[in-house]
């Protein structure tokens, strides 16, 4: 329908006369998804009928979460992040065949040149913190063990800091770690029990969630990125079951199927076992990679 | 019900889940846009369903209109008004009684100290362009003229520029007005047969609008804001409706009901009587207003 014949804007057509003027040589994917987010924000609109006011309001803390953004800073992802919408968007992409491990969100301190140690390591460099020793097994949906899976781990510190937002106060490359299974799938290393921590809430995005009463915290994870060959990457976390916010993830990461078991770990024989001087924590958690379609 | 009770994040839970972490005690319209919003922003990702990748082309999107927001410049407002929001939200907030004029959007370039000037006066200060009158009258849903009727105009000139983006190139308060009706309710002023004008385009929201293969014009039209006491102030504009974007205003303001007659005058008597030297455009639209609620 041309723009002539669909009229002028009102209220009740108002998503369709907008629709309609995206040409037909436009971009397809670009065309389909204005279509779609018009639709659905004309229709909230509709709902929500705010005051030329409200409406302003929004425009400004919409215009505040652009003016958080720097190089470091990505409000727009922290909002994305606190409605909701990246864990959706992370769903809707990994969405695995039965038996295979869950995705999560990847989060913003990952850093690609980890380096690569031994089976077993210490990722912890400074040693604070309560000892935790993790491991494992990496399988297929078939139960078989994979071989040469890489294990890319890194975590938070005792304090909930990333050693990327210490430099400095942490030592470089603390509590990162590549490993690489052997015939057995298994995995094991040493780090230290992580904590919660807030996501960023000194900016618009952590006043709103104020606002609604919601607190800015994650609970305890470690985040893994296991990659092999003939196997979809995964891209993970584990939590800790027993963190006060396990049930309000404030970025909506946790799911069942990622809880691991944290053992706190007093048996003298055990503590000798592992080589630590004193109890730790034991976490054990399997994972199941889907075949690479 | 309680967050644990909602259980934890899925593809199919996702909106409700976010939805039942505002706290009870958070202010009520914040609670009740927020839960809208998180709605229908989850029912367009999940009919879109993007990838990692275009979600993240969005976040930088909406980053880089956020960027472009300064004091002078309001991106996301164009933004607002270029997928038709700005008008359902004016639609919204301005439903009128059978019979009384439409308003339409107020626009960023209103000034609120223009003079008052004697009725039939010319707003046109430089004598640039082809010359207009402008007349009508200004009556109550009775249709009843009203008395003392406050008549605020401004408009671009016909290179398609306000004063205010002009300074020092156009005098100040040039193609602006005040005027009050008498008795009568009648009014008449002088100015210049406007012209379109693109919306500012050199910004994000102007390469979306290329990708999607829409203009950034809007038609040619003069704004008022009437005021009276006892009745509902209303914001519109009229419209040329031989304008080469009457169909397609870049932010569809245009409605069916404000087109205005632009007639151009020759006759030698009424261009004497109109007080030209030449050919004028005779422009002729009345104004009905709503009585306060």
């Amino acid at each position: 329908m041309s723009t002539q014949e669909q009229g002028y804007f009102t209220e009740e057509n108002s998503a369709e006369v907008v629709v309609s003027r995206t040409s037909a040589d436009a971009e397809a994917r670009l065309a389909e998804a204005t279509a779609i987010i018009v639709k659905h924000l004309h229709a909230a609109i509709k709902e929500l009928e705010p005051t030329q006011e409200e409406w302003f309001e929004a425009i400004q803390f919409l215009t505040k979460v652009g003016h958080t953004c720097d190089d470091w800073r990505q409000e727009f992802i922290l909002l994305s992040d606190t409605l909701g919408v990246s864990m959706l968007v992370d769903a809707i992409n990994n969405r695995k065949p039965s038996g295979a491990s869950e995705s999560t969100v990847l989060g913003p301190f990952h850093v690609p040149d980890a380096p690569e140690l031994p089976m077993g390591s210490d990722i912890c460099l400074d040693q604070k913190g309560e000892p935790m020793l993790v491991k494992g097994r990496i399988t297929g949906t078939d139960g078989k063990p994979i071989d040469k899976a890489k294990i890319d781990v890194w975590q938070a510190n005792d304090e909930g800091f990333y050693d990327v937002q210490q430099k400095g106060l942490q030592p470089e490359f603390n509590l990162r770690g590549v490993f690489r299974t052997g015939e057995d799938g298994a995995y094991h290393f040493k780090g230290v029990k992580p904590k919660f921590y807030p996501i960023p809430d000194d900016g618009p995005v952590g006043q709103f969630l104020q606002k609604l009463g919601r607190h800015s915290y994650r609970p305890a994870h470690l985040h893994y990125i296991l990659e092999a060959e003939k196997f979809e990457t995964l891209i993970t976390h584990i939590f800790d079951p027993d963190d006060p916010y396990i049930h309000s993830d404030a970025v909506f990461g946790v799911k069942e199927s990622l809880l691991a078991t944290f053992e706190r770990v007093e048996d003298p024989d055990r503590i000798a076992a592992a080589g630590f001087e004193g109890p730790y924590y034991e976490v054990e958690h399997d994972f199941v990679l889907a075949p690479a379609p």
